[in-house]
């Protein structure tokens, strides 16, 4: 490593002092951050400047895209990729690499330029320049994304990055913990996270900042790419904390760079020592967006290109030719050159490694062949009871009894809670909770995780899990159905990014009761129903909580949340059945004669039972010929054939079909032509469960009559038929 | 104040030094925490002992609740509404009365029993008895809400209270900052926030400290019950952090008790320090769980009735009878009673205040006053452009040419943003910054607020200052349209109490372009539209815009979420109809015989103009008869009159209706039979807008073409009219 150039106090960026007072100066905006590159001798200096200038000249292209951060981040980026990672960039995937993340991924040309220059096939110089591109094939999309080589996870939407990296970061300490040896350091990968401001403000890279110090992740470095620019402008606009003290009270080792914009040396030193630090590391950069640009330290060059001027000049001052673009000097090239036959090495050394490993530890090697594989075992089907007892259960409990010998026998799964243990069942008897050994409460071996009350890291941390090998992990993640709000913005990272993650949420209608309107998730359902790549499922009873299951545990490419019930739900035997869940809908009591069907019922979840009473009530005292539909899940029914859903729905009969759910109705008219539902005219109310469905009239005479009253009225009306209606009821006590 | 007890080191709980090692041991689980009340004499120790019996008695009626927390927080009740906090039981809505919000709400009968007690008139002795009851008109609902007397703010969702204080707080600087004169402290309360352990860990609640301590409100102080018992068991399973060092450097003032179960005057004093403190304070008030029952210091106290024999067993222990329930004694009541006088002795003292004010400063009192009412001045609608420049617009540009002449006259608006400031136009050109004075880069008196990267919060503070005093602030939000997934919980808990706050979204579909799939909200609106109590408006033009602003302003009840695009749209000058808003849909083309209509057009917000060029297309060339209807808010429309409905879609006559618009299709179902949408089989993908318009099929040939398609379709497949149909379209090259 060759020392690249003296700290340069004069830019020096100092964070705040306790009392939230700055020290020394915020970055000025404007031309006074200009140091340009006097005092840099060397190769690297030549790297920095083709770096900056390629950024620049990426982002002119299409005037657009985020120049600033990443051109600051060049000395960081070299002490990584050039000194630091262990990777193969020509064997992208080898298992022990170290996995790099970037939290402020709108700063993705950092990663794309580091990325070819050290090597990865894909990233072909053409490739680098189809960024903001119209080329749909791009590898180089205005974020990072999980599906492209070199890639570990899609970032974005700030602080999920981050909180990634910690699932990362436990997925390695776990597989050490349980597979390494000693001599035999099989697992020995280590998680770098790049993150800007933004990460330190979002509440979910908060939590994953005090749950990672929590749990000791040593094998996590968080570089702090602390340039004091935010969109606004200075961060001293929203933000005057002492970061680094906040970082050593959440259990942090924590590293100062000063000079952040050229000192890589000092950066590599620093992410070097963090390997070997007892607690995860933070090491604060300070840098400058824009560095060496005429608007360097100012927040104009986040987000914008920084105009064919100002690049020309840098160009200019960088002793390069302004009127030439894409310019990478040969000696760049062979700067990074030996990184791919380094990488092999890497590699090499690691598969002799194993094979000892696999003649010394044999069973080991095999389990852990067995996990690299992704497969579960053969026969993890029959963990699921073949019946349960007739006694009423609620969903939540089914959960339990359908989950806890799968979880328990089947090393893959990760199961967590924010902090509902006692409520959501997901605990089974023998489970090891993993913890820091140190607390003396568990071991990194341990699969059963205390998340605390932190729902959006614990969603964001098992798409990292999920994201450390394809199939090595299932994480399952568990609290109340209404908190998954807190986390919907992770559950979608991993819908996107088809990742398996399963989330059993529990307490999920108006049924949950006395917890009151701030925990009834009325409208939720309509949410992650749209949500893409995601299944919601809501199960009716114990039988089809045993399907939900076993078609989450069956969809490797998808996330799932499983919709369970607080309270009591009746055995629905010899009705449901947990084979049909995965069509979404299938058909519980058939009319035999297809033309005088009077009305389709259909029920979904904990109110699945309202739809078989009410229908036998329809039946005996009304004389009506009422068929009934189970509708576990929209998603899967959404994906039959044309004749299998309209054998289910049967509207082509014009036979009116309705549905009960205590949810509102938004949804549900792609399938229904009325709904027993909650109205959004206002919220759930704080009533013992029972009552509370009483209270919005989900009662059977209540929900009887109502839908007598609606096929009255389509008699009368006949325009009726083309309308939705909500058969909606608010008692008048209140 | 009278001394209460000596500090009972014995079950003292330390917090966690830096490297996270816990000194001192953590309370154990079961009797070892029992301390009993020998140590305590005195009227005090009888309020205490009642204090927690009524609580257990509470609980043990319906065998439900929350007992344990709010056991162990009676000393603090007791410091607080004894002796410290400044309100007015028999005026409850006292403009100057200090502000306190239950932030852990569960811990719900702490609250209602120190209403009660101190004399708030609703709260009667019947109606504490309610609590978990299946009356409808209880006033004892499982978390506080925001309607009953008394209480501040509904809560539940754990770190929206604190959020909300953040707000109230920031009102209250805002508005002495304003109107306060010498001698005339008129705006002067101090606001008292109770948090748990949950509070502290949520993502919400650590960027509301942030940003608190960033701020410098020190009129704002937490007390935290530190009684390190969550569901799961000890804190320590999921965090060791040291709060305190956390907190300071965050940039507040710090106070620890030690024995926060009986030291009544030590946390009265550190309360009364914290109104003179020049950093918002942090009490951490180590308490124990159901403190002096069987399972004190264990989590099962935490969210169960504590057993009748536990509850019989705690009044013999405190001398009470164990056959007699829900008992204060005369010498309980007396001990508050003078709460109420003390209360109105507040009361006429500030009228008095305010009367020398008027006198004083006739002109402020004035504006003061007209504040207090809530009213807007009377031609703030006037102030909205009449006309707009015909060029083409982005929504985001209508937003601000819209509201900023509104936000700089009207001083109810509190105008913030996520750190978005140059994308989402909500900054007005005489705007000055909501910050503490010390920075220099505003002041208290200033109404833009720079968020930071903290849009949870930014909601949630928002709920906080429109919960200040009813009308008296419209706060007003901005981000990009995808994150306010981050800010749902917090937009709903606003809808939920009907606060007004106006969220400016921007960015609202796949035109938003290269930020890619992480940033296209394509499944964000079906969560929005079906909130119950919020309007998703979606303004196809500046004209629209126009509309949209003023329907969000006249909704003083409900929040609205606007949602504008990135990118220009066409001014569909003529045909849209700001006054035409507030329907929710409306005709923009008729088709002059009703009956031969051929197809109804629905556009929304920045898709609105494909509609109108389709429509013109299908006429144009291919003879159709067309009609288009405007659809900016879903919510309005199911407000209308059912003849207008009808009037608007004519489904009644069998026209087929199809929607265009860039979002996930659920939801239309009610309104369309088809839709040219978003699949939910993918999310979008990172191109320049217009190509990710076109890669979606959203060219007008290819609409035109599917729209054709599917109207044969309807003809030679007479049950397709059954069905909703989804007209998406991915191409191939991908």
């Amino acid at each position: 490593m060759v020392l690249i150039a003296e700290p340069v106090d004069e830019y020096l960026v100092e964070s705040q002092d306790s009392k939230g007072k700055l020290i020394n100066g915020t970055p000025k905006q404007g031309k006074t951050q200009n140091i340009l590159s006097k005092k840099l001798p060397g190769e690297q200096n030549l790297v920095l400047r083709t770096f900056r200038i390629l950024v620049a000249d990426l982002c002119q292209q299409f005037k657009g895209g985020h120049p600033g951060g990443a051109m600051g981040m060049g000395a960081i980026g070299v002490a990584l990729w050039k000194y630091v990672m262990r990777y193969a960039p020509h064997t992208p995937d080898f298992i022990n690499r170290d996995r790099f993340i970037l939290s402020n991924g709108h700063a993705c040309l950092f990663q794309y330029i580091f990325l070819h220059l050290t090597g990865y096939k894909a990233m072909t110089f053409d490739q680098l320049k189809t960024y903001h591109s119209s080329r749909v094939d791009t590898l180089c999309p205005g974020h990072p994304e999980i599906e492209h080589e070199g890639i570990e996870v899609t970032t974005g939407p700030l602080g999920q990055g981050i909180s990634n990296a910690v699932g990362l970061a436990m997925a390695s300490k776990h597989l050490a913990s349980k597979f390494n040896k000693p001599g035999f350091d099989i697992v020995s990968d280590h998680i770098w996270c790049m993150v800007g401001d933004a990460c330190l403000q979002e509440g979910v890279g908060l939590e994953a900042i005090s749950f990672a110090g929590h749990m000791r992740l040593n094998n996590l470095t968080v570089i702090y790419d602390n340039n004091q620019i935010t969109c606004d402008g200075l961060v001293s606009l929203a933000n005057t904390e002492d970061v680094n003290a906040k970082m050593r009270a959440c259990g942090w080792n924590v590293i100062d760079i000063k000079d952040g914009c050229f000192d890589v040396e000092g950066i590599a030193k620093a992410l070097e020592a963090s390997r070997s630090s007892s607690l995860p590391t933070f090491v604060n950069v300070r840098t400058v967006i824009g560095v060496d640009s005429a608007v360097a330290g100012d927040a104009v060059a986040h987000g914008a290109a920084l105009g064919a001027e100002n690049v020309s000049a840098i160009k200019k001052a960088y002793g390069f030719d302004p009127e030439q673009h894409f310019v990478i000097p040969q000696a760049v090239r062979d700067f990074f050159q030996e990184l791919p036959s380094k990488g092999e090495a890497f590699v090499s050394e690691w598969n002799k490694l194993f094979a000892k490993y696999h003649a010394a530890h044999p069973q080991l090697a095999g389990a852990y062949t067995a996990r690299l594989k992704g497969d579960l075992p053969a026969d993890w089907e029959s963990l699921i009871p073949k019946e349960f007892p007739s006694k009423e259960t609620a969903s939540r409990a089914s959960s339990g009894l359908v989950f806890n010998p799968i979880a328990e026998k089947c090393d893959q799964f990760m199961v967590g809670t924010a902090d509902l243990s006692p409520s959501v069942n997901m605990a089974w008897r023998t489970k090891e909770d993993f913890e820091p050994p140190h607390l003396g409460t568990g071991s990194y071996s341990g699969r059963y995780i205390h998340y605390g009350v932190r729902e959006h890291v614990m969603a964001a941390i098992s798409n990292g899990l999920a994201a450390y090998h394809p199939g090595m992990f299932i994480p399952v993640t568990s609290s109340f159905f209404m908190f998954y709000l807190y986390a919907a913005p992770a559950v979608r990272m991993g819908a996107l990014q088809h990742l398996q993650v399963i989330h059993a949420a529990t307490h999920d209608s108006i049924g949950m009761g006395e917890d009151g309107p701030t925990h009834q998730p009325i409208e939720l359902a309509a949410l992650f129903r749209t949500m893409p790549n995601l299944l919601y499922i809501r199960p009716g009873d114990s039988e089809e909580t045993a399907g939900a299951w076993a078609e989450a545990i069956k969809a490797r490419h998808t996330p799932s949340i499983i919709s369970t019930s607080r309270h009591a739900l009746p055995q629905l035997t010899g009705l449901t059945r947990r084979s049909e869940v995965f069509k979404g809908a299938y058909v519980l009591e058939e009319v035999a004669d297809d033309t005088t069907a009077e009305l389709t019922l259909i029920g979904a979840g904990a109110e699945l039972n309202f739809a078989v009473s009410v229908a036998a009530e329809l039946r005996s005292k009304h004389g009506l010929k009422v068929r009934t539909v189970s509708f576990p899940c929209q998603r899967f029914f959404d994906a039959q054939p044309h004749d299998y859903k309209r054998r289910v729905l049967r509207r082509q009969s014009d036979t009116p079909v309705v549905v009960i759910e205590a949810y509102a109705a938004n949804g549900w008219e792609r399938y229904a032509n009325a709904a027993v539902c909650m109205s959004t005219k206002r919220f759930g109310k704080s009533l013992p469960g029972p009552k509370a469905y009483e209270f919005f009239g989900f009662e059977q005479p209540s929900m009887v009559r109502r839908i007598l009253g609606y096929l009255n009225d389509l008699r009368t009306d006949p325009n009726l038929k083309h309308d939705f209606v909500e058969l909606t009821y608010v008692r008048k006590e209140e």
